[in-house]
């Protein structure tokens, strides 16, 4: 085969390969994944979780038919494959065997598929063992076709369930490999969430990256917004299609998670956006606007929310709701710092969203002890956790130390995905919000007990503002917390922007209009 | 449950439930997929492939969770479920009762999923039964567990096997339902099938749309190629963002299959833009892009090709093979009609190619009939078919009659996934192409006959051209055909266009600059 077949592997100016989506975008370096499958062999052998020797198999994400068609669904990597080879192509397994005394602890060999001549007129140059070995620095490339595991000492694959989804890792492409010598791999899946959990150098910069670039497409949405304020042909989902673009411009063309793209009455619904409420209402000048969108980059994904008023301007009753959660969001990042246990930052966020609400709004007329007691907000205004571990899955794995779950009988701690004390290196989201559910606030306001604390009347008049959350990804350092996302947040700053008043660069923040 | 609680249906003014995504987007009743189940119940009753009382079961699409996260890919509706019901909610099932004496010869029981509480607080307001028996026309609704259909005469299932993706139809959606007395399913494909391939007048309404939203967004997306041409940061997946946002803000943000964003040498891979090769190349200023990219409405898609220069100017040699597939579209669409047999158009194209080459540049030193003997363009420059039908699937079905498959032994015919005598009502697609693939000229040129055949020299100096695509959407009208699509398609337009000379409006064609 002549030269001009085959692909060239790009490299940095030291000869690293690297991934990036062009100039104006990051370059990862591709020795990162080589770093977490030495982290991996570490891990396993200190602990004596496996012995010398052990061959872990990891399955590849691989495309999926759209039923009978010949179409494909959108393609992402699997996570797990993703953090330990980053292999952008489909349909790659690969192999981990332990070894102390290799220079990063294990052999690793990727096994790609063996493309015949179609692959070269439909779908490009056929990339061989030796770009690939290349690419992604690793010991060995074989073909898909020539695992033999038959001679390990000992084999392992990850065996866990998704706490999350609930759906066991085994169900993840069942590619037919027998491995013999089969050790139990649930000691491995909590190695592996715990390696996740603490972002390293490498990841925290891809972290900054999604966060800045969804910062930016947050910052154009809301200008568009408002500039279409007195459209009355518009409709939510045009907000979406401006985020989308903005991400896709500079390299993320995914975003981790369905885009949640509502307005008005439609920010009641948390997870609105999906196929079934597909952001199809239109949007009126009076709606607040609740954008919650993240990009994502090499399979890391970003997790922004934004509340803000499509005319520009908050109407009293607006106001008065946004600041009480934009207060519990003060509250919770000025402390935040490793050793704390999240779910007492999740309770001291219900319990200041309580305390404002009742101080702007007069809206429980009980004392603040009894309604946190009750848990009224987690209930009824607040029926999701205060946040949840973020990396390479929007929900990312390790929200509870391993062995231990949900705590379901605990009602203050509602839908509470992230569970545990943090540690420096953590990536996770603070969103606290508030939303007037008409179908919740019905149940409340007939519940024998818990209708007695509350002003209906009040209750009821905020129905129209819908729902407000704020969301910021935060890193958690080594003596506190710093937030990656870079977006006007006070009601102040966030109308000075809209209206042009003021300009606003992520990573920058504020500054005056030229 | 009070009544805020429950969502509205949209009818138009004549009191008709429709699809639409907003004021600027396209009204479709949804009547449309009454009447297509009243066509499917009339031909199997009429040529007697079901006895009166059969239920013919269809299993709608479902979310498919991204691995074991609690993240779902994209969603878009199993297509033969979208025919016969429209329905954009995943998870339903359906049952059409073949019955003579009913006024649209059939009863529909729509099966939806139930939901609990925590669906009215995370995802929205439940729809009731009634909601969905009103929304989409149908007999009954049925929550999904009340399935029984243990009394039925006799059931049936579609069964076949997809012949552009070879998946079976069964493979899809294995909801745990017993079907018994269950009759053979394959006629039933066949008559499906039948239905799919001629398009009614409200599927023609929808086609036209996707094809003038792709039109405006291949247009935008021309000019900001032009704009961009001195961008040395811009990439090839940014011309991608500029369609999709395009799409997106008139209600097409799904497209039909993934966007082929190619620019220079990557033309040459025919389904180039897939997860190992995602549009990530940079544009340089001389290259030919190669676009193929198509909106989806109410899951119709549109299937729409551009070859144009990012400099706004075709090169001579760019130029000349341009021209040359140019006019094998023109010799299509001049004489398409029904009864024409769509073999005999692919082996016109591929003919009027080699002449053109020959005329042009000198390509061929052989006779064109030995040329069209050897299937030399079919073989090396043009190795996909002509076109295919085009629908709720972009390789839609019948592209063979029933019973009928592709040639694989007539090489002139490679690739061709339409291979039938054409009727009106049809919707294909007329997509010749000519490519300059190292992998393929190399083949060529060590090819004992073949390689006597062409003047080497000429053709390796096409190389950089990369590759040629010109791709129409076309409805075969009573006595001729119809481009549903409408871009400047001449060289002359394309570079008057770009240079912002004349203007061009979707549906209205050129005009001057105002």
């Amino acid at each position: 085969m002549p030269d001009h077949n085959t692909p060239e592997v790009s490299k940095s100016d030291d000869s690293e390969p690297y991934f990036s989506r062009g100039p104006d975008t990051l370059k990862i370096p591709l020795v990162m994944h080589r770093d977490h499958r030495r982290r991996l062999a570490e891990a396993m052998l200190k602990d004596k979780l496996a012995p010398e020797g052990t061959v872990i198999f990891l399955r590849g994400g691989e495309l999926q038919s759209v039923y009978d068609s010949d179409t494909e669904w959108d393609f992402k990597q699997e996570s797990y494959f993703q953090y330990l080879f980053g292999v952008k192509e489909p349909g790659c397994v690969a192999t981990v065997e332990l070894d102390s005394s290799a220079p990063y602890k294990h052999k690793s060999t990727l096994y790609v598929p063996r493309f015949d001549d179609v692959y070269a007129t439909w779908m490009g140059p056929i990339k061989p063992k030796s770009w690939f070995q290349s690419k992604y620095v690793v010991d060995e490339v074989l073909y898909v076709g020539e695992i033999d595991l038959s001679n390990a000492k000992a084999t392992m694959e990850i065996e866990g369930v998704n706490r999350d989804s609930g759906i066991a890792h085994a169900e993840v492409n069942k590619q037919a490999i027998e491995l013999t010598n089969k050790l139990d791999g649930s000691a491995l899946w909590d190695v592996l969430n715990e390696l996740r959990s603490v972002k390293d150098e490498e990841e925290i910069k891809i972290m900054e990256y999604a966060c800045l670039v969804s910062s930016s497409a947050h910052l154009s949405t809301m200008r568009a917004c408002y500039e279409d304020r007195a459209n009355t042909h518009r409709m939510e989902y045009n907000a979406v299609a401006n985020f989308r673009y903005e991400g896709a411009m500079r390299g993320c063309e995914r975003v981790g998670y369905g885009c949640i793209g509502c307005a008005g009455t439609s920010n009641a619904s948390l997870h609105y956006g999906h196929p079934a409420e597909p952001n199809d209402k239109s949007v009126h000048r009076s709606d607040l606007r609740l954008l919650d969108m993240g990009a994502e980059y090499h399979c890391y994904t970003a997790d922004v929310t934004c509340t803000f008023p499509t005319s520009g301007e908050f109407t009293e009753l607006q106001k008065e709701a946004y600041e009480s959660v934009l207060a519990a969001v003060h509250a919770v990042e000025k402390i935040l710092k490793p050793g704390l246990d999240y779910r007492d930052m999740h309770r001291k966020a219900t319990r200041v969203i309580a305390e404002e609400l009742t101080k702007r709004l007069n809206l429980f007329t009980a004392p603040i002890d009894s309604v946190c007691e009750e848990a009224l907000v987690a209930r009824y205004l607040m029926p999701h956790g205060l946040g949840h571990m973020l990396g390479l899955d929007v929900h990312d794995v390790a929200g509870y130390e391993p062995g231990h779950f949900k705590d379901k009988d605990d009602v203050s701690l509602t839908g509470l995905r992230l569970g545990r004390v943090v540690k420096e290196g953590y990536v996770l989201t603070v969103e606290p919000g508030c939303y007037f559910n008409p179908y919740l606030i019905d149940k409340w306001c007939s519940h024998p007990v818990h209708s007695k604390m509350v002003n209906e009347t009040v209750l009821r008049s905020l129905i129209p503002v819908g729902g407000i959350r704020i969301e910021d990804d935060v890193l958690i350092t080594r003596d506190g917390c710093r937030v990656l996302n870079d977006i006007p947040r006070s009601v102040e700053d966030i109308e000075a922007f809209m209206q042009g008043k003021i300009e606003w660069v992520p990573g920058k923040g504020k500054s005056e209009v030229a």
